[in-house]
């Protein structure tokens, strides 16, 4: 191995397997304190792709963090590393059957009331849990699960369960990457459950839904207002549904909400997984209802992994994000162009008020983008 | 008026107000039998868009037949004339308050006899009626609505009534195009009620969804096997669910699916509209239903020129079908760019194959196409 020089990690990594930060020319283990900031802009700090992996597979979830803030990053130069170390975990994670949860729930329904007694009981019975989050507004309101995570203490202290707060990027599109990367760390790091909670907001639904195995929902036990936060065709994605805060006086209540939800379901068209998707009562107090949705889970990916679904919905979910990411830069690079973002706010309005059909404004815009190229 | 020759037509039409068709140098109305396979290949058949835009104020059937020909076709000089005739039905038909109804059902259900028996009802309110379809497989089928016609003798022969087979286009997108045009030319030419059926393959519902006001679904009175047809998310996107086939034995069953399904949608998030979903039950031999479905339709229309969402929703889908369009040719570009379409196939392979992550294939590809252009 050649005498390194500092700063000449970078040319250097590709070619070594266990590559180290050169430091007064003398090799040393790398030490990222990710409470000091911008630490990864200096690019002579990024430690080798072969330190991450150790990290991971040893399941330090120190290490686990510090491979997600680099999957995090949008600079190239950690982007070209965070690749790398996507791949290695994807060869590690594609073998094991992992759960992907997506949940989602109407305002009020105690969503981290009820991940934080779900997941207990689910590390409790011998899972190691990731939590994390697609929430498209965290850049606006600072990631709003940072709140949750006070409010999940006792998951947030459980060696068992590991919580990552949103990617705070502007675009869905972004937030959906690096929320699907980070699933594949984390099952690299030996998570075999992963919650992927969503706010709710705009289309994060669908793109938690085209993540995850399995999608529950959680309702409260009254309908009609209480549903005023959630999107019309979720109930038809959902494979079951959680009547939350099924304790004290409201125990009936639920349940005849189960009841309603149930006949419900019935009369929706059969998924294609095979599954027929319920409602079931729980209560994060008298922790009722969480062993339940826990056998349903289980029954669910006994039936997939059985019936070939699983693995067909997880290699339809890569494609989906394959083509959904070249659309995305496709956009991107036409809606970026600087005469296309002069013209737009034009043929946009002659649109909106009739004096020019859709087809004919996109006609003409997609042949003005030609003639820059 | 300069002495014209066979064949400068084209150059000509533009700046003449009544271009007509010149044979043997003599001028004359231009006639065109659509059962002369090809008649629009030749350019000097086209006719000027002051003679479509007669025809169609005029309300002639045969014009309008024409010119819903010439907007399906996709040679250039025919779109080039097609896109003035839209623009110009554009102004004449956005004045009009027509009410655009989205039409699917599960298989079975008897659509066109049902489109046959609702439709007559509807003119014989004193109503003008298109009935348009949007499948996309129709280039297969040789378009299952010429099928359809046949069952549809009432209708075919109603003065009132217009049907218009699917477009045969590949993609959904060129069909949704062409039958979103189709529209305005129905609405300029005094169709103040239009249908837009879907087949339900795909995404052809949303597609319907997206350029119309109100959506009606079709369903029987059973449950589970019945709904084997249709698309989850389909109820949820449902103004009204009407119960076919209530006639004779199946009255009771009808009515208390109708109950079913009524409960079922009390459940639902609530509308944009602010309408609420309902659902009948109607026959097409005995009638009964069929004002009824008429009347909420009108409610509904009332209620959202009231409130101001029935413009909404239409700019939205002007906007939303700009869009649409823009991001399609953009797709479009890229897949046939000729490097892509040859390295496309071993990156998706690669993704399906877990050999590589989704998002490094995409990033992969966008880096390639921009180096070809």
């Amino acid at each position: 191995m050649a005498k390194k020089q500092q700063g000449d990690f970078f040319e250097d990594y590709k070619n070594e397997d266990t590559a180290l930060i050169i430091n007064d020319g003398v090799e040393q283990p790398p030490i990222i304190n990710p409470y000091i900031k911008n630490v990864f802009k200096k690019k002579a700090s990024i430690p080798s792709v072969e330190w991450y992996m150790d990290g991971i597979r040893a399941e330090d979830t120190t290490v686990l963090s510090q491979a997600i803030t680099l999957v995090e990053s949008s600079l190239p130069e950690h982007r070209a590393v965070a690749q790398q170390i996507i791949q290695r975990c994807q060869e590690i994670s594609r073998s094991k059957k992992s759960m992907r949860i997506g949940i989602t729930g109407v305002p009020g329904a105690g969503k981290s009331t009820f991940i934080e007694a779900f997941g207990s009981f689910i590390t409790s019975q011998g899972h190691k849990l990731a939590v994390l989050a697609i929430d498209p507004s965290s850049e606006k309101s600072k990631g709003s699960i940072l709140g949750d995570k006070t409010r999940m203490e006792t998951l947030c202290n459980d060696p068992n369960a590991f919580i990552r707060p949103s990617p705070s990027a502007g675009s869905l599109g972004g937030v959906a990457r690096k929320t699907r990367e980070t699933i594949i760390l984390c099952e690299a790091a030996g998570y075999d459950v992963v919650f992927i909670e969503t706010v709710g907001v705009g289309q994060s639904e669908t793109a938690v839904h085209s993540m995850s195995d399995f999608f529950l929902l959680l309702m409260l036990s009254g309908a009609g207002d209480d549903l005023q936060g959630i999107k019309r065709g979720i109930m038809e994605m959902s494979d079951l549904i959680a009547i939350t805060k099924a304790d004290g006086n409201n125990v009936d209540k639920a349940s005849m909400a189960r009841a309603l939800y149930s006949n419900a379901l019935h009369l929706f068209p059969p998924t294609e997984s095979g599954w027929i998707p319920t409602a079931v009562t729980s209560s994060a107090v008298t922790k009722e209802g969480l062993p339940e949705i826990l056998s349903k889970i289980e029954d669910y990916f006994k039936l997939v992994i059985n019936n070939g679904f699983y693995d067909r919905k997880r290699r339809e979910q890569s494609q989906f994000w394959m083509y959904e990411s070249i659309n995305e830069s496709l956009k991107n690079m036409f809606y970026e162009n600087q005469s296309i973002e002069k013209l737009l706010p034009e043929y946009e309005e002659a649109v909106l008020e009739g004096k020019l059909e859709s087809f004919s404004a996109a006609a003409e815009l997609i042949e003005k983008y030609k003639q820059t190229r």
